[in-house]
This record gives C-alpha cells, sequence and structure tokens, in this order.
C-alpha cells in the first residue's frame, strides 16, 4: 500500500524483497530481490537510492546502519527505530514524557519474574522485547503465576505489563514531517480477537486525547521523529494508557485509503520527502474497516458492491494471517462496522 | 491506472510493454517486455492469461486475432474494438440505432472531398478514420474549403463531419459485465484546449442523458459489450449528438478514482470478470479533474493540500502530452473546478 500511493505522486520506488511474487514485488517495476541478512545485497540496493523507508520496524538497526551510504535520507532514522522496536526503550521514552501506560517491569531472569508475580497479584502479560506482533511473543497470566520456563522462549528479554481493566481500545496516529508540520488523524476503536486486530472503527472522541497529542508532538519534535507514527491506546474509562507504538503506517490507519482526502501512506511519503502535509478531511461521517484474516481454507473473495476490497497477494493462507481488508463509509462509524461486518460474511478464507 | 486498481481486488495482473519504465511497467511486477508488432512476443505472452483487456483501442486486432489462444477472455471483444476504432463503422453503429451524431461522409478521395464541400458549406473537419485522437489526424475547414492535399496525409482513409455549433461538450461513460449488468457514470463537462481535454467537471444534468442511456444500453447489449465504453457529447442547447466514442476507460472518467466509491478502472475490472457492479456513488457533491498537460519544460510537480495528484510516470516531456491529472472534490463541480484550476498553477510541466 505504501509503493501503490507512491506511484501516482511521481516518485520513481523500488522495493527491496526476498521474492518476486512478494506482496510489494507484485505492485513494483523496480523491485530489487535480496535478502535482509546479506550484507553486499542490501549495498547494492541502498547505494542507488535518494531516500528510504520501513514497512516493518523489525528491522537489523545496526546491520542496516553499516550497509548504508553516507548520506542516505532515512525516515524515520534508524536510532528512532531502534528505540520504539525494543519495549524496553519503548517503555522508558513513554515514562520520560509523562505518557501513561500499562504499570510495567522488566524481566530478564527468575528473580525478576517473581518480583513481578508479586508486583502484579491480579495477573500481568509477559512480552518479549522484540519482535513480537499480533500476540506472538506474548505470555498472559491471568493469575499472577507465571512458570519460569516462559523465560527461555526469547532471548531477547521481556517485560512484564500489569493487567489494566479497559473499557474499549483505541488508536491514532501522528504524522510529522522533515521540517516539522504536525498532523493527527481521526481517533479510531479498533477490536481485538485472539490478540489481532479484526476491525476499526471512526472517528471517535475522547477529550484525553488533546493533552495525549500535545504530549507525542512535542516527543516526536525531540526525536526528529519524521513519518507516521502509530499508538494503540486503552481507554479505561478514566483515562487513555498507551499499550504501545509502531514507527511505522499501521492496520489501525488502513481506513484512510478509503475514509480520508490523503492516506496514511500518501502522508508518510509526504512527511519523510517534506512536502506539504494536507488538512486532514474526511470523505464520509463514519468509515470502518475490518481485516480479511486468513482461515487456512480455499479463499473465496467477495464482490458485494460498496465495500473497499484491499487484497494484499499474499499466496500463504495461514489462520489469523492478514490477507486483506474491506472499508466501508456510512453517516456513522458504528453503522459502517456492521455493514462492513455483515460483507464480511460473504469471503471465505 | 487500471494496474493500481487491479491489485487490490486480488487480481494477478500482468502488463505487455515495450520497456520497463513504461508507466505501466513502473506499477506492475511481472511487466512482460515485448512489441506489439512482434507475434512471437504476443503469443508467448497471451498463452499465459486467463482474461485480457487494453488500455488503447489503436490496436491490430487482426494480428491479436491471430496471437490469441482459442478460450481467452477478451473484453471488449476485438470485433466490437475494430467496429469503434475505424470512425466509419463507429458512425454507421451510431445511425444504425438511430443515436445523434454531427452530420457526417465517407471520404476517400478528391470527388468525395468536393462533395462534402458543397455539403458542408459552413466548414467541416476532416477526420482519418483511424490512429486519431487529442487532434492527432484531424483537420479543421472552417471555410468549407479544403486542400485536397490532405488526403495524403492518412492511408487510412477519413470522414468529414459537418460542424456543430455547441453550447458545451459533455461526457459520459457506460459500464456493462459479462452477465448484462449496466451502470450510467455521472455525466460531466469537459473543456478542450488544442483539441486536448483540459479539464473534466461534475455531475451535470441534461434531459437527454436518460433517452440517450437507453439506446446504448440496447447497444451495448446487442455487441455483447463488456467494459466501460465512454462516450463524447456535443451538448448543442437543444440536443446530444454523440461526438465520439472510446472502447475503454477514458480521460473523461478519471475523477472516478476520488470522486466515486467505486471508479471505472474497478468497474472495467468487475464488468470483465463479471463481478457485481456495485451502485454508483458521490464521495462529494461535485468534483472537477484537470490534466497536466506538458509544456516541453522542466517538470516541478506541485504537492498543494486537498488536490489528489495522478502522476504517470512517463519520462518525455512534450507539449500537449497528457503527464497526469488532479482532482479536487468540493459542493459544487464549478467550485472544484475553480480550486483545481488554482492548483495547477502551481505545477510547472
Amino acid at each position: 500500500m505504501l509503493l501503490l500511493n507512491a506511484h501516482p505522486l511521481g516518485l520513481e520506488v523500488s522495493v527491496f524483497a526476498a521474492q518476486s511474487n512478494d506482496p510489494a514485488s507484485q505492485v513494483c517495476g523496480r523491485a530489487v530481490l535480496g535478502s535482509m541478512e546479506d550484507r553486499t545485497d542490501l549495498r547494492r540496493y541502498l547505494s542507488k537510492l535518494d531516500a528510504v523507508t520501513f514497512e516493518s520496524e523489525f528491522v537489523d538497526t545496526a546491520k542496516l546502519a553499516r550497509c548504508m551510504p553516507q548520506n542516505l535520507h532515512v525516515f524515520p532514522r534508524l536510532e528512532v527505530i531502534e528505540g520504539i522496536q525494543d519495549r524496553l526503550p519503548q517503555k522508558r521514552l513513554l515514562d520520560r514524557y509523562k505518557i501513561p501506560t500499562a504499570p510495567w517491569r522488566e524481566v530478564s531472569n527468575k528473580r525478576d519474574l517473581s518480583e513481578v508475580e508479586n508486583v502484579f497479584e491480579n495477573g500481568f502479560v509477559l512480552k518479549q522485547r522484540r519482535f513480537g506482533y499480533d500476540g506472538y511473543g506474548t505470555f498472559v497470566f491471568k493469575n499472577g503465576k507465571a512458570d519460569a520456563k516462559v523465560l527461555l522462549k526469547s532471548n531477547h528479554g521481556f517485560i512484564a505489563e500489569g493487567f489494566v481493566p479497559f473499557k474499549r481500545e483505541l488508536a491514532i496516529s501522528f504524522v510529522r514531517s522533515v521540517s516539522g508540520a504536525f498532523v493527527t488523524l481521526p481517533l479510531v476503536q479498533s477490536v481485538q480477537v485472539n490478540s489481532r486486530c479484526f476491525s476499526v472503527h471512526g472517528p471517535i472522541s475522547h477529550r484525553g486525547i488533546k493533552p495525549l497529542t500535545q504530549q507525542f508532538k512535542k516527543l516526536m519534535d525531540d526525536l526528529d521523529y519524521v513519518g507516521v507514527l502509530a499508538v494503540e491506546l486503552f481507554d479505561t474509562g478514566k483515562e487513555l494508557l498507551v499499550n504501545e507504538l509502531a514507527p511505522r503506517v499501521h492496520n489501525s490507519a488502513h481506513y484512510s485509503i478509503d475514509a480520508l482526502t490523503c492516506s496514511q501512506f500518501e502522508y508518510h511519503w509526504r512527511a519523510g520527502l517534506d512536502l506539504p502535509l494536507p488538512r486532514v478531511e474526511l470523505k464520509s461521517k463514519g468509515f470502518a474497516m475490518v481485516n480479511l484474516l486468513g482461515e487456512g481454507g480455499r479463499v473465496k473473495l467477495s464482490y458485494k458492491p460498496m465495500g473497499h476490497l484491499h487484497w494484499y497477494g499474499k499466496f500463504e493462507n495461514r489462520p489469523g494471517r492478514k490477507l486483506g481488508h474491506i472499508t466501508t463509509l456510512d453517516e456513522t462509524g458504528k453503522k459502517a462496522l456492521e455493514r462492513a461486518l455483515s460483507w464480511r460474511k460473504d469471503f471465505q478464507l
């Protein structure tokens, strides 16, 4: 989707991909095949670019830094990605800006784990520091007792988060350009099923979003953050807690392709290339997005009217894998969601 | 734009292109390079497809027919393209359905030309029968006298059309699917400068459009026409005359990417693959599109807010060449057009 949104802007884009039938390669005439593990491949690819960005934060920033030509424009900066891809510095960053999150502790060994069991008596979640997403690398202990064997499941270390009783989950994305222009995309409500985003609808209003936006503006200015920053939130009924950050375009803002006059992908490119950031404008009063999560079966797409289908061209259909999404527009976010959910039933995945 | 709209539908698309940096190759990981003149290239390409369609009607239908595997699904059918790409059978087709056009005569030789000079005393236009577009192959004789040398300019023959005093130019597109579903895109007003489409805005209403739509529905049903059919019209103030047809997606409906919930490109794919055709819905009360026509200079794109930029990735900047377009949405078509025209000024082409 980054590439599909780059072409009409007149950018000559090239993607670094593992295979010629990767989703991104399919929509780019200038795909360069190679491995992220191979320094020669990386150097060859990076040497030809004016600017580079990422669709995933799970990159080896140290290796990338060694392979990059000196003046290559990288957005967001590698140091910023590094500080967010690891949950420990991410939590410390949020604490430093007094941005409320779920209570947390670092967990590197059995002693840390015992302490966590005492502190978070009402239950906690152990999350591996790196490479965790969609519930991978996350271990839930409802009764507040953990099996220490879980520590062997990752050699990146963990953080523990105390259970947060929340009313609903929300998400928001901020965009900051090279020269410091800043826009906020609409606040949305997300519904997670089995730790994966199932649906998003909006726009949502919450009085806590204004001060939070100011805090993030300060944080992004200080970090010289460039591009889209996605923020997942817990609404406890009293306050907004930050669940986690993603230094990239994000599933929770995929609705923006159809529901905003400028999509998150276009904002990301504009921010990185220091083009003006358009005012955020809705094309409809309400919108919703429902993910098309794989079920491991034979795929049968639905083509019912009105929903906007975005199929990603993935060939492997694993249960729970994000294979595409549909967006709907309506008078309210809830109405749009109802419609999207009913259309979702016509897909066999 | 056909390809950009095919990817999200989950179609595995491949383009046959002359060069790897052709606009279409840039947005397709499965570009197949070859020449439309080379039967081996064509056969190799066509043998791997389930279905094929065209972005231009200027194809050698006889050669294509010889190179096509027997059961390849081609939309629109080659016979239909053949009957429209040549202005003579196109005019005869419209006459057969009593669809009003500018008065016309076939012109193959000097004698025909003399006759035309007598019939169209108030002036006429000589148009070569094949391969004419954007004013290429069109010769205007305002005083009704032609130099017979012009007949040497094409070996495809000509038709002559008597001048039509018109109030404004309009355009409309119809879509018909394999199983006969039929939709009509909004009627729009187009402004031509130097025989090239400069801007389009809409929606426009005209009482003549309802009966015309019925005539075209009959025509398309009879021809088993599949895909988008674009119709350019003269509004004489009294009636609507058909100027010309294009058996494909068309510049006059490029606004549809941003202004309709389903673009003409998505309609074309859906029609050809016999998917349901969504109801036509506007995302905004008014819309406008302004073409970015080359001026032969050094290109400087504008990135002002709100306009949707669609840059085509063409490398050669010839004066008058269509290099891209911008779309705007507003309360009325006229307001959208004003805005688009003012933003157009920020581009240097």
